[in-house]
């Protein structure tokens, strides 16, 4: 552990209770659900409306000056004794994916609300404003599009996305304009990045690395970039009982090897990651020997160099197993991401307020992208990641956080605000 | 190459030409189809009707007394002087599976009846009865059950088949009342196992060996015994961003090792094949690590020492591979038939006839199912394989044999016929 800066004199203690107060939040903003049981918030459905009203409503009553924006983002400020002083976002996303937990993206918004209350009743000036932002939209459900509300603020909303319509059939476009937001209404969302003194995100890490490691925050270095593949292996089709393994051309073996190539080359860098998610024979009989399999690969970095080194190891290798065993095989990219690095004064002031609550600061990797992603390049950007109970499991009503690892998270949010400039 | 034992001084030099007329009344035989393109003739059909009474057209002007039986078979018979010899079966299947080619199962038949047709011409007498038999159904492909006309000669059709139905909702025991057959009909065409010199059959190998040896007959060993598994590997799904390798329990790389693992083992004796013919990650999403896998698995021996050796080891390493890597791997046995072994002494009359037209005998298993496994245990049995051509292809339009090597074929089968006793 690194010998923290000692706290600024003028910081009283922040007190306990955070963390209740946080889960006690995120229990009451799950109840706003599109299905009975479980939780289901997706973009402008009507639980989606009274979760907005309801954080927006906390806000002001935390002393925040709160609105809902034109796509759905909740904006409250703690505004500072300066006008012209840069904005700080701290933000998350508070729609969530079918049957959710509670803690993906509204985790962060509620930290940061719970924080900026706090600020708030002790009068304790900043010399930036505060902005706490709940954005509408960021796990894409709805219209087969991430980002919607943190790209509007960052001035990255793609207008194409407005023709896009929903499984009911209900275009975007449509839905924005019966309540009056036209594209016009988006784009003056954008925060000139003149304005911006850096962008905040606390969230659950929806991981298991820092329940494995026994700490209940972590320092993100950089949201990884990735790319995502599909892999078709052709082969020779033959009688399973008729075709002595010698003269075989097995598409399925010739798959098995790169999912363990694939599965080797990215054990070899610690912030590396590549999964075969999707591995089928089409139409496979039990007593015919494969002549063709399909298979998806995704890579992640933390550093684009990392992964690209890697997808490149991979391919050789595939193309290699391919020659060997007198199959072919196709590589198609799909898409691909850059890594979104945080700065390293970000990551340096979280590490100093992680150590100063007596945690050693830990730094690891997102593999999962975050409305973060939305304001690299823009403004420096930080993440802290808080422990994911359960294995680590998110996207599912088993996802977990403890009242122990919120509070932490709230007081080291506390302490960088206060100590960053 | 053994030195093959002098012909019998009697025999005379067959004619040319038995590769010809053979494949000619292949090319005659597959115009009865289902389909306007291509051969499909499955049991009953009139396409498969309108066969048998070519078949027992050509059997009659060859000379043989022939006839159709209770199930469809053609019997052929050329009998000897003796009225109480033993009777030796040639045989094989003339239904086809769906877009066949014109050879699997025919070119047994044809190769028996051109065979036949030389020696009723030459006056060749014989100490045993030929039956050439025509069998009505191997492939299996409209009542879902395999054999029906070798296990009706064999004694072992089974009557629970009777109550299956095809596609149409036509069950078998219907069809076959309606031709005045019913189930005392069928037990009437059991050979008693004492009345059998023997079973022989010609069949087109299905495979690359003979190609690949570039030989145009082999002798079969043993009709390989099989077993098929079912395999469930259940691991835990992730997300593909944010689980760290080191701490995955992927089910699709467990899978893959098994894969492999299959090839491997499968790959240490001669005549055992391991294939792994169904491989899928259920519902797999390219961003979430595989928590499941399905893989079916089909292992094949000529011998069952060789085959359940390998399947203990392979069972053995599936649960090692499990242990390593924090996953559960569940294995259910689907099915198995022990091997059928081809007689050592109807092995060596075929050896000794391929000597004698100057090819080197070569032995090898058969991966695939005969008519030949119904007469194992009654009788003794052997096979002739004849050379597949592209790459060994079998169910399939693209399944070949030429005339050069059918004829080599006839002679073998003819030498052996005038040399077993």
């Amino acid at each position: 552990m690194p010998n923290p800066k000692p706290r600024r004199a003028n910081e009283a203690a922040p007190p306990a209770g955070f963390g209740t107060k946080i889960l006690d939040m995120a229990r009451q903003l799950a109840r706003f659900s599109e299905t009975p049981d479980g939780l289901t918030c997706t973009y402008l459905s009507p639980a989606h409306k009274a979760a907005a009203a309801q954080l927006r409503d906390w806000m002001q009553a935390a002393g925040l000056v709160a609105q809902i924006d034109a796509v759905g983002n909740v904006v409250g400020r703690y505004s500072s004794a300066a006008p012209a002083a840069k904005t700080l976002i701290v933000g998350s996303h508070y729609d969530t994916v079918v049957d959710a937990g509670q803690f993906d993206g509204r985790l962060g918004i509620l930290t940061a609300l719970a924080v900026a209350e706090y600020l708030s009743r002790a009068g304790r000036p900043l010399p930036f404003h505060l902005d706490v932002i709940g954005f509408a939209e960021e796990e894409g459900v709805r219209f087969a599009a991430p980002y919607l509300g943190s790209s509007a603020i960052a001035g990255r909303f793609d207008d194409a996305i407005l023709q896009r319509s929903d499984k009911n059939g209900v275009r975007l476009e449509s839905l924005l304009r019966g309540q009056g937001v036209d594209s016009d209404a988006i784009r003056r969302l954008a925060r000139p990045p003149e304005t911006l003194r850096g962008y905040l995100e606390v969230h659950i890490e929806q991981g298991p690395v820092l329940l494995d490691k026994n700490l209940p925050v972590g320092i993100v270095t950089a949201i990884a970039g990735s790319a995502r593949f599909h892999i078709s292996v052709r082969g020779t089709a033959g009688h399973a009982g008729t075709v002595p393994m010698p003269l075989r051309h097995d598409a399925a073996a010739a798959a098995a090897e790169i999912v363990l190539a694939v599965e080797r080359r990215c054990g070899e860098a610690a912030t590396l990651v590549g999964t075969v998610g999707q591995l089928a024979v089409p139409h496979g009989l039990i007593n015919v020997i494969p002549g063709s399999c399909e298979l998806s690969l995704d890579v992640r970095a933390g550093d684009d160099g990392v992964r690209d080194g890697a997808i490149a190891d991979i391919v050789a290798a595939a193309q290699n197993i391919a020659a060997q065993r007198g199959v072919t095989v196709a590589i198609s990219e799909i898409g691909s991401h850059p890594a979104v690095p945080c700065s390293d004064a970000m990551q340096a002031a979280c590490a100093d307020a992680i150590a100063r609550t007596g945690v050693a600061p830990f730094h690891l990797a997102s593999g999962a992208g975050h409305d973060a992603v939305m304001f690299g390049g823009l403004t420096e950007i930080g993440m802290l990641f808080v422990r994911c109970g359960n294995g680590g499991v998110s996207h599912s009503p088993l996802e977990s956080v403890t009242v122990e690892d919120a509070d932490v998270a709230a007081r080291v949010l506390l302490d960088v605000l206060v100590n960053l400039d």
